[in-house]
C-alpha cells in the first residue's frame, strides 16, 4: 500500500492494519454465537432474536475537528458525527434507531458543548434515529481548553431475511455512486497539513466559496435514500464511502471472486479535490485511496435496477449516478 | 454545590450540569414515542417491541487514562472502560448484550492499541457481554504521540416487565452497598492533582502496595451478580456510584418524595481515599461528591431480602454491605 502523502501527514496506516489484525483477534475470544459475521463488516451485527438483528458502528470525525475549532464553528461536525454512524448502519440494510454520543473536552463551555450537540440532533434528524444519550467528559490537563474529540455509536435493527452485503452481489450488478457534498469526515490529517498557512476565509483560486465552508460543509446523510431502496429490493449491498476512498470501500461491499471497474469520466470530482491534491502533492491514486473523490456512498445494484435507484435516490436530493459494473476481475479498477 | 477542591483540579461542575440542561432539551427534540423515560437514567431506554426494551450507556474512564499512560500500563483501562457502560446498563435490569470501543489515539502504535483492546475483551468477559466492534481513530497533532482517549458504548436488553428503578422503590426498602475495588473511575483529575509530584511506584503510608497498582486498579464489574439477584426479583433499582458519589448517584434510584439514610459506620473507605484526602485537602463532604467511598454500586432491595442479596452478592464475589435504608426524607443523608 502507498502510504506516500499520507503517513506524512503522521497517519500510520501499516500501524492500523496491524493494530486491526490483532484486535480481531481479540475481539473474536470474546464474541459468542450471536455476532454474525465477525468485525470487518461496515457494522457489528448480533442477533437479537430468529428473525431480527441489532446492526452497531462507532467512528468519530477526525481532525476535521481541528478545523472546526480553528474557525469556532461547531454546529456541524455533530452532523457529520451522525452520518459516520449512521451511514455505516445503513449498509447492512439495517434502519438506525439510535445514536449515542462521547463528547471529550478540555474545559466544559456549556454553549460549546450545546453547539456540538445541536449538530448531533440535527443528525439524528436526518437519519430518522432518536438521540438516546451521551456523555460529556471534561478533561483538563489532558485536552487544552477549546480542544475536543467526539465518538458517535449508532445502533440500527434488520430483518434477517432483508440483510445487505456481499453475498447477494452478483456479476453484472450495477455500481450506483451517490455524490458526496465534498470531503466529508475522512482524509482531514492530510487535508491539514494541505491548508497549512492559507487563509481558510479567502475563497481559493477553482472554488466558488471561502475554504472553511468548503472543508466543514457536513457529511451527507444517505439513510432515508437507502432505506426506501433496500426496502423495494433494489440493492444487493452498500459501501460507505470513508477512509480509504473507493479503492477500498467499495470491495467491502464485494464477495471474493468478484470485483468492480469504475468509470472515473462518470462524475467529475468537486473542485476542492484538485485544490487539496495540488496543495498537498498527493499522486492520483493516494487521493482515491484518502479521499470519496466525490461519491460518499457506493450502491450495488442488480443489473437493470439502476435506473430506479437513481431516481428514487434523487427523489431524496441526492445525485446518482452510474460508475461502475461488478465483474470477474479483482479490487476496484478505475479506466 | 460545593465544587472546592475539584473546580481547583479543573472540573466544572457547574458548566457540565448547564451543558446538560441546554442537551436534554436538543436531545428531547429528537426522540420519539419510543424513547422511555428521557435523557437522566443511568442508560437510555429505547422501545424495541411490546415487551422489551434496549439499554444503551456511553462513557469512558477519565483521567485515570493519564496515570495509566505515565505508568505505562495500558492493559487495565479496557476492564474500567466496559465496567463504567456495562455497570450502567445493568442499573435498569438489562443484560448488556454488546460492546464497542472507541480509542483516539496520537499515534497508533499496534502493541498497546491491543494491549488496550485486551483490556476491553476482559471486561466484556467480566460482563458476559460480546465485544461487537470498535474504532481507533489517529489523531496527530491534535493529541500528542503515546497520549490517547476512550469511549466506551454498552447495548442491552430487558423486559419491560422486569425494568428496575425508582419507581418500585418503597418506603422501608434496604440500601445494600457492594463494595469498590478502590477509586474505580471517577475523580482523576482530582486524584492527578493530589499525586503531582508523588513517587508512583512508592508504597505511600497508610497503603499496602505501590500507589500506581492502588490507582490503576480496575474497576468491579458488578453484573452477573445484579442479574442473577433482579431475576429473583431481589432488587427494586440500582445506582452505579461513579462521578457524584453516593450523594448524587444514590438519589437516582430513589422516587420523588424518598430519600435515604445512609450509615457511614457501616462500612470502612479503602485508605486509598483517606490518603487522597490528606493529599488534595478535600472536605468529607466533598470527597462523598467525587468518590465512591468504597461502595461501587448500591441496590435498593425489598425490606427483609438484605440478607439474601448479601449472600448472592458473596457467592459472586462482591463484600455487600446494607448501608441503608430508603425513607420519606429527602437526599441522602449521611449519619
Amino acid at each position: 500500500m502507498s502510504t506516500g502523502a499520507y503517513r506524512r501527514a503522521g497517519v500510520d496506516l501499516e500501524a492500523a492494519e496491524e493494530a486491526t489484525t490483532l484486535i480481531r483477534d481479540l475481539a473474536r475470544a470474546v464474541s459468542g454465537p450471536e455476532v454474525v459475521g465477525g468485525i470487518g463488516g461496515f457494522a457489528g451485527l448480533y442477533r437479537l432474536d430468529e428473525t431480527r438483528l441489532l446492526a452497531a458502528a462507532t467512528d468519530g470525525v477526525g481532525t476535521k475537528l481541528e478545523i472546526a475549532r480553528l474557525a469556532g464553528r461547531l454546529d456541524t461536525v455533530g452532523i457529520d458525527l451522525v452520518a459516520m454512524c449512521a451511514n455505516d448502519v445503513v449498509c447492512t440494510g439495517a434502519r438506525p434507531l439510535f445514536f449515542l454520543d462521547y463528547i471529550a473536552v478540555g474545559q466544559v463551555v456549556p454553549e460549546e458543548v450545546a453547539g456540538i450537540v445541536a449538530g448531533v440532533a440535527e443528525g439524528c434528524r436526518r437519519a430518522g434515529c432518536a438521540l438516546l444519550g451521551g456523555e460529556t467528559a471534561e478533561h483538563p490537563g489532558v485536552l487544552e481548553a477549546g480542544r475536543f474529540d467526539l465518538a458517535g455509536f449508532c445502533v440500527g435493527l434488520v430483518e434477517e431475511a432483508e440483510l445487505l452485503g456481499p453475498r447477494r452481489v452478483e456479476e453484472g450488478d450495477a455500481v450506483i455512486g451517490l455524490r458526496s457534498s465534498g470531503l466529508h469526515s475522512n482524509g482531514f490529517s492530510l487535508v491539514r497539513q494541505a491548508v497549512d498557512g492559507v487563509d481558510m476565509h479567502a475563497v481559493p483560486e477553482g472554488l466558488h466559496r471561502p475554504l472553511v465552508e468548503e472543508l466543514l460543509e457536513p457529511t451527507l446523510i444517505y439513510v432515508p435514500a437507502i432505506l426506501e431502496a433496500a426496502g423495494r429490493g433494489l440493492i444487493h449491498a452498500a459501501a460507505h464511502v470513508t477512509g480509504g476512498g473507493l479503492t477500498e470501500n467499495l470491495p467491502r461491499a464485494l464477495p471474493e471472486g468478484l470485483g468492480a471497474e469504475v468509470d472515473l469520466d462518470a462524475w467529475e470530482a468537486p473542485p476542492v479535490f484538485s485544490f487539496i491534491q495540488g496543495a498537498s502533492g498527493a499522486s492520483p491514486d493516494e487521493m482515491r485511496r484518502t479521499f470519496n473523490m466525490g461519491i460518499g456512498m457506493t450502491l450495488v445494484v442488480p443489473a437493470g435496477a439502476d435506473g430506479e435507484v437513481t431516481e428514487l435516490a434523487s427523489a431524496h436530493g441526492f445525485e446518482a449516478v452510474r460508475i461502475g459494473t461488478v465483474d470477474a476481475g479483482e479490487g476496484v479498477r478505475f479506466a
